[in-house]
């Protein structure tokens, strides 16, 4: 063990400096206020959550959960996401309210990282929760949202890609009946993007040639309209059939709310395959190649907490998002400064007081009384702004005579 | 190891539902717009910290620190406040930036905590450290601004107590020289304000009767001007002369702000006596008899981190001030519900879209499809307003035919 060092952190955790929270609280605020113009209000859960509850609901593997004992040697875990502990939480505290429950939040969560993969272990979701509604029309209010959120944080472009769970289930359980190894390894080519490995594993396989085809042929299966009428014809399953209904249903709301440009369905995209139970969307800004947003529904999840439901959702990754708008500039209040000696006190802090109540933001300093450290400390810049120890004003008072 | 029920959540921490959440977020944006206007910037650090560092540094008893170990077998804590990890940053990240630096937080910190004693394990802070001035300039202005910041909050009434660990530190090492038990037995009797039991431990010491008046005369120094000139007589150590002309010049600097009237000097406030270098302040709400702010000067903290500096500051107890506001309501937008047919879905989402725009909240409903049942279920009530499903509404728009 090691002793760190004085200004070392741990792992995988940050620091984020004035400039970087102004842009990530303007992103947090604006998103939220989204949500609450779409009726969602906001909650706020615990950190820390007992494992044998939220920890094994959460969406997150067991070996990226943050476990802690408490004194009675309860197993604690620091939240991995939002999602189970909102689920407790309709179970419990808002058990006498009737659904659908529209909520919000925005968070820091946590994952016990590998050191050498580089991963932040603490990081911010700002996302919302749909609880007691399993219509077509609920889906399509999240995704609908979700493009709302995104545009209200300032992402330009982005693309969302629209798919569900039930159509590779039913093509694979036609395809592949009772072989859920092969099932399971094709799903996680998918599930990483990896189409040349995915290719790759079928023809491994050895699967009749229209077989092969049909598996092979869903890689096709990306784009608007037709893809609907396409996939129709893919799987003859019952479950890929109402899998692909409910998605053309969600498709036609979307086009209903005006944002089908920005959605493309991809029924490759089947996210978190063990979590999610139907419709799954990631968003995508043209800025990066990580998914800025992440959602679906997850049926199952509300009954481990004893108050069975349907639920659909998603999470803005507000860090992803942050890198994307990075370089936007965020308006803050004129800095002004006002300098003074002891005999202008009164003067300097009354004239602080107005100032600030018209908006500025207005440092006082009595630091310097003479008129030539004055003259010598302040310096005034090309662009007409003035710099003091290192921080730079738009306008400056002096009552140093 | 009980397992715990489905709906539990561990000892000491808190779930908010919305409308606590409304009032604790508006809390904390008055609060940080407030600190912005006088200058400060707000930085975010991460929730885990290295014991050896962070956790040591703090200003909280080891006991009542939350501890884990990382995946090297490094001690991690939670962070018990945010003065030590801005100390890291301002020896680290922010080296190069001159003194004096100022800058704000809002942040949940932890405490581990005894079961029985009924306290959060997890609450919320909202603060700022101005770093790199030790002036009594400095210690009047983190004053003035958390004046500033209890009214942006929404606390009517409320009384600052203001005070100098340097008075008591230097009347005792005058009275009790030597005897540093018998001073630490004093210090814990004012700091939990338990004034019956200062003087009994003053009796029971069988002190010179001079110099036991001089102790028990101590509980008698607190109010306004008259304050400064009696405690120069009280003790002429000159550690305590120092601090009474730094307390004095503090509230020369207050009565120029014009916020004398929220003051009261009080020398029997010596706050975390272990931390603090001079002045130290607790606010008072007339509602509540914990205070809901404390704040100090702290020279010592920098050079742990290898920049040594003067430093002050202060915390909001921001759950405390949530107690004393929760009854004050809070502006939402108008609430809208929109109820429509799939005839006229198009039409409700664009209308939902052009009324969100204008600020209203608006939640669109496909649930119910029936005119019938739609009379059935939405309720109006004796004040005008609409409940569907538990929701209040200010507005229905019904597009069902």
């Amino acid at each position: 063990m090691s002793k760190p060092k004085v200004f070392e952190k741990p792992i995988g955790v940050k620091d984020y400096l004035p400039e970087a929270v102004t842009k990530l609280r303007n992103i947090e605020f604006c998103v939220l206020a989204c949500m609450e113009r779409w009726g969602y209000t906001q909650i706020i859960t615990p950190t820390l959550e007992f494992y044998d509850t939220v920890g094994v609901a959460s969406s997150t593997a067991d070996k990226k959960l943050f476990k802690l004992l408490d004194r009675k040697g309860s197993t604690l875990v620091l939240r991995s996401e939002m999602t189970a502990p909102i689920a407790r939480v309709a179970s419990s505290l808002l058990r006498e309210y009737a659904f659908p429950l529209r909520l919000s939040y925005h968070s820091n969560v946590f994952r016990a990282i590998e050191e050498e993969a580089g991963r932040d272990a603490e990081f911010f979701q700002t996302g919302v929760e749909l609880i007691g509604d399993a219509s077509s029309e609920a889906d399509a209010e999240v995704v609908a949202l979700a493009i709302a959120s995104l545009q209200a944080a300032g992402v330009g472009t982005f693309k969302i890609a629209l798919g569900h769970v039930g159509f590779l289930n039913g093509l694979f359980q036609e395809t592949l009946e009772g072989r859920l190894e092969d099932q399971q390894t094709l799903k996680e080519h998918l599930l990483s993007r990896d189409y040349v490995g995915y290719r790759e594993a079928i023809q491994a396989l050895a699967l009749p040639e229209e077989v092969e085809r049909e598996l092979i042929g869903v890689l096709r299966l990306r784009g608007g309209d037709e893809i609907c009428a396409q996939a129709r014809m893919v799987s003859k399953h019952p479950i890929a059939q109402d899998a692909i209904r409910h998605l053309c249903e969600v498709w036609d709301v979307l086009k209903a709310y005006g944002v089908s440009e920005h959605v493309v369905i991809d029924l490759t995209m089947i996210g978190d395959f063990s979590y999610y139970t139907g419709m799954t969307f990631e968003g995508y800004a043209a800025e990066l190649g990580f998914p800025v947003c992440s959602g679906g529904r997850y049926d199952n999840l509300l009954s481990q907490f004893g108050r069975p439901a349907p639920a659909t959702g998603f999470a803005l990754k507000t860090n992803r998002i942050l890198e994307v708008i990075g370089k936007v500039a965020v308006d803050r209040p004129t800095r002004i400064l006002i300098a003074y000696d002891a005999e202008h006190r009164e003067e300097a802090l009354k004239r602080a007081k107005s100032t600030r109540e018209s908006g500025n933001a207005v440092v006082t300093t009595q630091l310097i009384t003479d008129k030539a450290a004055w003259s010598e400390a302040i310096h005034k810049r090309d662009d007409g702004q003035y710099e003091l120890q290192g921080v730079v004003y738009q306008e400056v008072i002096n009552l140093i005579r």
